[in-house]
């Protein structure tokens, strides 16, 4: 009897053709059976989005000639993993991998991205899920430095697993001409965006704006992922799909919420 | 001197013309100066999205003759928030509201919700910031007999705070013939949507997919949102920006992530 190979869901938030999920497909053809179902377009800053007032679209799709299966679907990173697992896949997948973004999702970013909404999904559906993102915006971006550290963190958490309700948000720093330290287990830094709406006039003369903004880290903890990445750590932090403040309630049970009777 | 009025920001994800955006209006025009920035159209699902790819429009409507000053915004209910806050108000809000959503966030639906999503950004801008919902996902739902709750929970969170970091998920049984018995401090009860994917076919012969599925609770516990509504209580659960599950650090130090040197 030969032991089945592994399979293995690959999905990113920037698109099924994007430089970033080429990369990881190859590192993940090494670890299993690799089955990718990603957006067929950018989906960055998607969130937990899911489509509910339109159809959606999954279509198979050869993009190179790995040994991959491959879909694009038409809605977002959350969208893939749910029609994934429920309509496309073979059996449940043993391992789900989002990414690489281009682009980092530390801190606070894991809230808005698409690729880390993937991995809470696949921990909301009880499967081992990671997401990678890497701290350089470009599509050129080099990710072959980080091909080991990559394979090693899905490796380990393929074999171990990861406590249940939980996903894992991996930062990698930018490459540069000293190699990184190794991995940080850390928290997610306190920090913010401070948006700057560019508010412009469109050739009608009304008004639109575009969203921009300066990412603010007020956290200077050095057991966060902020401090892991400016210290050329690889950031793993842990995701709870339980999003209750545990530490509010005592304080909350204090407040007088009763309507007289 | 007088008192300045308290300034309350209104949003919801069900779209500006909702019936329970304009009831939860009413309700804080009793209680301080609105401002109402909210989607053009249905947002629902929408999770933390935010709009990158494309332009926002904001633009001023009239939709009923309250005091309260309104604004239609193309974007999702966190886009509304970012733009009220650095663009729209003319000062801080002291409180944001979102809601009524039509239909419930209790449990792992916080998660994909627009209504709670927004109240999370708030969360994220350190602004007092709870999201309200109605189990009932009629248009012609009715709130009224919530109106003392809404209004008691608002006029508290104004007046106290909430911790740092935190906002509140308040969901609301649908009516019965028995009042609500009060409201419950609660925890967001371990559950999960198993999908049905309605696959059917277009005109032209390809497949497309509607999603669809069913809401199951695991979770036997008597301090959860889902108990609460169950029991015929509002639920008021602490939501954290913080996702860090801190329990899991202990237990993913003592994995191997290292690449041997």
């Amino acid at each position: 009897m030969t032991a089945r190979k592994p399979l293995i869901l690959v999905v990113n938030d920037d698109g099924i053709t994007a430089p970033g999920i080429r990369f990881l497909i190859k590192v993940m053809n090494q670890l299993g059976e690799v089955w990718v179902v990603a957006p067929d377009g950018p989906q960055s800053g998607m969130g937990h989005a899911i489509t509910l007032e339109s159809t959606l679209r999954c279509e198979p799709i050869t993009i190179d000639n790995g040994p991959q299966k491959e879909f694009a679907c038409s809605g977002t990173p959350v969208d893939c993993v749910k029609l994934a697992v429920n309509c496309i896949l073979p059996r449940r997948p043993d391992l789900i991998v989002s990414g690489v973004n281009h682009g980092s999702n530390s801190s606070i970013n894991v809230i808005y991205s698409g690729t880390m909404s993937a991995a809470v999904e696949g921990a909301m559906e009880r499967i081992p899920s990671v997401g990678f993102s890497l701290l350089d915006y470009s599509w050129d971006a080099d990710f072959a430095p980080f091909e080991k550290h990559i394979f090693k963190i899905a490796q380990t958490v393929m074999r171990s697993g990861l406590p249940m309700g939980t996903c894992l948000n991996v930062n990698i720093p930018k490459k540069s001409d000293t190699p990184v330290k190794g991995i940080k287990v850390c928290r997610q830094a306190i920090a913010n965006w401070e948006e700057e709406f560019d508010e412009r006039v469109d050739p009608r003369g009304r008004k639109y704006y575009w969203l921009t903004g300066t990412f603010k880290n007020y956290d200077n903890g050095e057991d966060t992922d902020e401090w892991a990445l400016a210290n050329n750590f690889i950031s793993v932090v842990p995701v709870d799909i339980d999003l209750t403040a545990k530490h509010a309630i005592g304080i909350l049970n204090q407040l007088d919420f009763e309507v007289p009777h």
